[in-house]
Order: C-alpha cells, then sequence, then structure tokens
C-alpha cells in the first residue's frame, strides 16, 4: 500500500482555532480553468478623484463634507449594519427554533491614506504606523464604550471582495456580542489555555519557527506564514511573537515592525500576479468586556481570493458550503511562493 | 426604550442546525450600491455545442467519448477533488498543530440533461423524476462502497458560483469522512434527539407551517421555506414532511412531488431577476456508515448568491470572514417576495 505522502495525496487538515477540517487535494492543481474570469482595472486611478466619497473635501452620501485629512480619517459609517440605540427585549428561553436577539453596535470606516491611489503595499511605513496609531485609538475608544464587547477591525479590498470604492480604507464593526467565527476561536483558545497553561499560537508559533515550511517573513516581533490549515491559495497569518493580546499592547518598536511586516506581506502580494491584489484582512484579538483574556494573542488574518492569476479566483461553492472548505496548492507550496518573491513593489521596481 | 422589532432593528439570529449565528440588519437594505457587477450572459445557448465537454457525443478531457445519453447521465470527475486509492497512515495522536489524515473518496459528475441548454426549472417534471432516480442509484451505490460514509450530492450554478459550463449538470462527492458542515450539523440535530427524542427539523418544520411566515411552498410531500436563520439574501430549504433520512427513503409519489417543488422553486428564482438564476444546492442526508440515525431528516439547501437583480451579489467578505454572516432583507421579507411570484417560467409566458 502507498504510504501517505502530504504534498501529493489527498488529506484533510485540521483546523486548531475553529475546529474545522480543509480539504487539500495537491494533485488538483494541474485542472485547466474554463469558468469565470475577473476583470481586472489597471487603469491607473488619479490621486484626488472628485467623484470618491472617500477623498478629502468631498461630500458624503448624508451630505456631510469630509475633512482635508492628510492621514488616517476616521468617521462613522452612513449605513451600518449596526445601530447603537438601546433595544429593549425579553429573551424567551423556551425558544429552540427561533432565538433573535437584538445587537448594538458602532461601525466606522477607517480612511488609510488622503491620496486615492495609495494602497498599503505603497504606503511609506511611517503611514502605516499612523494606521496602526489609529486602530489602537479604535480598539480603546470603542472598546470603552459600555455595551460594547467586541471590536472587528478589518478591510475589504479590490471589488472582487465587494468593495465598492478603490480608495484605500478598511472597516470596524464593534458590538456587543462576541462574533459567531470569533466566539469559536476564543472556545478553543480558552480550552487550550486551560489545559496547557500556554497560549495556543504561541505554541504554534514556536513549532512553526522551529520547522521553517511556512513562514513567509519574519522580524524581530512579527511573523508572518501560511498556516497549516490555510483554506485560501495565498491565505496568511501574522502573529506576534510576544504574548500579548490586543493591538493597544504594542511597544512602539512593535509598532514600527507591525507596520513594516505588513508593507513587506502586501508588497509580495501585489507582486505574485503582478496586480492590486485582492483579500479581507482582520484583526483577532481579545475581547472587550473587561476580562483578562491571557488565552487571547494578537494575530491578523488575510483571505486573499485569487489561485492562478489576476484573473482566476478559487471559487468556495457547492461542496465547500455543505460540506467542508477545500484546496488544491499546500500551504507549504503556497509559503514557498511568497517567500521567494521579491520584497520591492513590482510596480516601481526597473 | 424602543421595543425590538425583528422587522426594523438590527439583530442576531440563531441556527440550531450548526449551532452558528448570522447578524440581520433589515434598515441596510436601503443602501446603495456602487460596487462590482456581475455579467449577465442573456445568449440563448444552443441545445447542442460541439465544443461543450458535457453534450452527448463529444469527448472529455481524458480522451473518453460521452455516450449518446438521453437521460442523466453520470461519469467519474476528470479532475477529482478526492482519490480512490487507499494510503498506509499512522495517526500521530500527540499532534495538536500539525493534524493531517488521508481522505480516500470518489468524485462524479451528473449530467441533468442531454440538452445543453435546458436548466432544471425548464425541464418536464418526468426529467426531474429521472435525475432523482439516478441520485437514489448514485447514493446507493456510492454509500455501498465499505470505504464510503458519507455522499454529498450538489449543484454550483452559473458562473458566479464558480461553474464552468453551463451545460446543467451536477456534482457527487463521497468520501470516508463525514466533511466539517455536516459532522457540525449532525451533531446538533443528535443532541437534539437525543433529548427530545424527536427529530429537530421535523419539529421545526411543524412550527414553520403552522406559523406561514417564511413558507415559499407547499405540497402533499415537502416544503420549500426560507429558514429563519438564512444567511443568503434568497436561502431556501426544502424539507420532507415525513420523517426519513435519504433520497433511497422516497415512495414514488414522493419522488414525484420532490421533482415538482424542484421545479416550481427553481422556476420563482428564475422568475425572480428574470435571469438563470445562479446558486449552489445541496442535499444533506443520513451518512452511508451503516447506522441508523433518526435524527436526520431529509433536506436540501440552496445558497444563492444575487442580492438586489441579476448583477447585484451579496458579498460574503470581511466581517463575515472574519465575525459572523450578514444578511440585509429579513427572511420573511425574502419568503414573501419568493412566494408572490408567479409558477409559469418567464420565459415561456406571453
Ligand atoms: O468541480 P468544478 O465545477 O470544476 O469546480 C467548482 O466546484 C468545486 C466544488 O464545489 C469547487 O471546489 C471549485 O472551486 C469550483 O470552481
Ligand atoms: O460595507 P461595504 O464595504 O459597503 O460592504 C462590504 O463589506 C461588508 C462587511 O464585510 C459586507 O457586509 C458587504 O456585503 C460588502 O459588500
Amino acid at each position: 500500500m502507498k504510504k501517505f505522502d502530504i504534498n501529493e495525496d489527498p488529506h484533510r487538515r485540521y483546523n486548531p482555532l475553529i475546529n474545522e477540517w480543509v480539504l487539500v487535494s495537491p494533485h488538483r492543481s494541474k485542472r485547466p480553468w474554463q469558468g469565470q474570469n475577473e476583470t481586472v482595472t489597471s487603469d491607473a486611478l488619479p490621486e484626488y478623484d472628485p467623484t470618491c466619497y472617500l477623498c478629502p473635501g468631498n461630500v458624503r452620501a448624508n451630505g456631510e463634507v469630509n475633512p482635508a485629512y492628510e492621514n488616517a480619517f476616521v468617521f462613522e459609517n452612513d449605513f451600518a449594519a449596526l445601530k447603537q440605540e438601546e433595544i429593549a427585549f425579553e429573551e424567551d428561553k423556551n425558544q429552540t427554533f427561533f432565538k433573535a436577539q437584538p445587537e448594538r453596535g458602532i461601525s466606522r470606516v477607517v480612511c488609510f491614506s488622503p491620496k486615492h491611489n495609495l494602497t498599503l503595499p505603497e504606503m511609506p511605513v511611517a503611514a502605516i504606523e499612523n494606521i496602526i496609531h489609529t486602530w489602537q485609538k479604535e480598539y480603546t475608544d470603542l472598546g470603552n464604550v459600555d455595551y460594547i464587547n467586541h471590536v472587528q477591525i478589518f478591510e475589504n479590498k479590490g471589488s472582487v471582495m465587494g468593495c465598492s470604492n478603490p480608495h484605500p480604507h478598511g472597516q470596524i464593526w464593534a458590538q456587543s456580542s462576541l462574533p459567531t467565527e470569533v466566539e469559536k476561536t476564543q472556545n478553543n483558545l480558552k480550552a487550550y489555555f486551560d489545559k496547557h497553561e500556554s497560549t495556543l499560537l504561541q505554541d504554534y508559533l514556536q513549532e512553526e519557527l522551529k520547522l521553517n515550511e511556512r513562514i513567509v517573513i519574519e522580524n524581530d516581533h512579527f511573523v508572518a506564514l501560511v498556516p497549516f490549515w490555510a483554506i485560501w491559495p495565498y491565505e496568511t497569518m501574522i502573529i506576534s511573537k510576544r504574548h500579548f493580546g490586543k493591538i493597544t499592547d504594542f511597544t512602539e518598536a512593535e509598532v514600527k515592525a507591525f507596520a513594516t511586516i505588513l508593507k513587506q506581506l502586501t508588497t509580495k502580494y501585489d507582486n505574485l500576479f503582478e496586480t492590486s491584489f485582492p483579500y479581507s484582512s482582520g484583526i483577532h484579538q481579545s475581547p472587550t468586556d473587561g476580562e483578562l483574556h491571557p488565552e487571547w494573542q494578537f494575530h491578523m488574518h488575510f483571505y486573499p481570493p485569487l489561485l492562478r492569476s489576476a484573473t482566476v479566483k478559487k471559487f468556495m461553492v457547492g461542496y465547500e458550503m455543505l460540506g467542508e472548505s477545500q484546496r488544491d496548492i499546500t500551504p507549504e507550496k503556497s509559503a514557498e511562493i511568497l517567500k521567494n518573491l521579491l520584497g520591492s513593489h513590482y510596480k516601481h521596481s526597473l
């Protein structure tokens, strides 16, 4: 009987953060693609777009005028999925099938730069440090609101990720409940901590550094790697080397190191298919419920959809929706490809 | 304080099948859309396409020639994500972070019709009955393979769902493990059954029929409804009225009734935005592991991506990937819209 070869044979891998599996089919990366192609707009964008509702000085949907901002700029989302209003509600504890509860929250938009055409990989490190300081302030301010227990910082980049405006920006949704994915993660982190008296991601990172098979970038304070259980073709995770739970725990050296690794990782992404690389990214960190949460370790996820080129993405559809996430290229292969890419941005190198 | 109004206020709903929540933001359906539009190919397709690898008589990627089939036609997937080969493997029980196991399986393609341009809503009921009989045979044959414990029948329809060929077809991935989503469902069905000595979906269906707020179609043997916890804008579920676990338990009257409701539901879908409506659908039913599984009840999920028109879909991205699924329009509103749509197909009505 053939012996199991993880680089060749179909297999499942376990994700200990959410207690779910992914189906890996290494041999399948050879299949031809005859399906949908994404459109890429390679048109050079202007530094200022008079029709963009995020550019400085322009008018937003609700009639407000953006200030002439020069660094990161934050405002309340004009079409928020959450509302701040307190709602009276009595839970019916007997309900099994029609369980619903009102949810309070605050939703903000963070413009990363006044420049309409300046995405993270092309920004100076200092400008990214400014974004990190903004995230710190928002995490603190929103987390201090009495009913807010979780602050989700994220970015949707590229029209293929549902982003409606190329102006570099992210969002923050802060709310009273722990969202499903965070609650799953917390439960698994907590169970591990209770059992081992150490942090899951800290122990995982040590093993990854020893193996050195999935590391993409490492600096003094952070590591960017393709997790062993990644579901998206070029999914990565940035993990802090030091054990701390939240962005407000950063030292100034860590702010700089995080800004640097963000720039380097997104530059590699752009270089991969020589395109402005789409993804959804977001930070997972301690809830703001006032508890200590020693089980948490600061990390950031990148979920990019592209598979083979700037126009061919991975579709997470039928089997994936009904059964299990599935990937073709192995995480080790993806990590190797990303690691070997140039550090300078393709648009600016000769 | 304002009293909770489920039709207006942001809230979370609980999905007892997978123990997860969805964030519902009813007020948000008013937001304008400036993002990506999907392309719709409204070109009339021919009944036979000489370049299609699924049409009768044509040659497939591996050199095989399709027979001149007249009904549903099944073949092994030429680019299967699973392989049948047995792989020697010894589990390392101490492994926490790098848990992997080989996975064996069989992957098949089911052509629904020899006609290149005939999708489910436009087929005669008898032709859909033939597809159901084919699914029954496959569930039996694949389920009888000693190492196969789960048979996932599904369809990806439309290029927006990663379907690379408009020729009407579905797939079957049969494998040794329970895929993640099925395992989650099974755990919740089982816990409910052990506690109540009745089936979760049977009890849920009775409540839904009483409330009559989310029912789209009902016939003697099946109900199509928008689940209380639906995440996609026009997500539906078909549930059998009688309690049984698998497609091979159908009486002949149930085969006919299921074919009829499939035709009616997909016709309403096409009529919604007057387009060939994209979705991923799939059947969840008893595993084929030889156990009895009284906790299971046959049902089929439909996950369609479209939100507002033939070209504007819902993006499940940043917040949804990192936090929780989110929807704008309420399930009740969607059910009402679907229910009130005409029963005859827009292309064929005058
Ligand atoms: O097998 P197909 O139709 O080529 O591929 C499609 O369905 C599969 C199963 O849902 C997915 O894994 C693929 O990403 C998708 O493109
Ligand atoms: O808020 P935006 O950018 O308009 O919308 C985008 O991000 C949201 C949060 O991930 C999603 O709910 C929307 O489906 C997506 O289009």
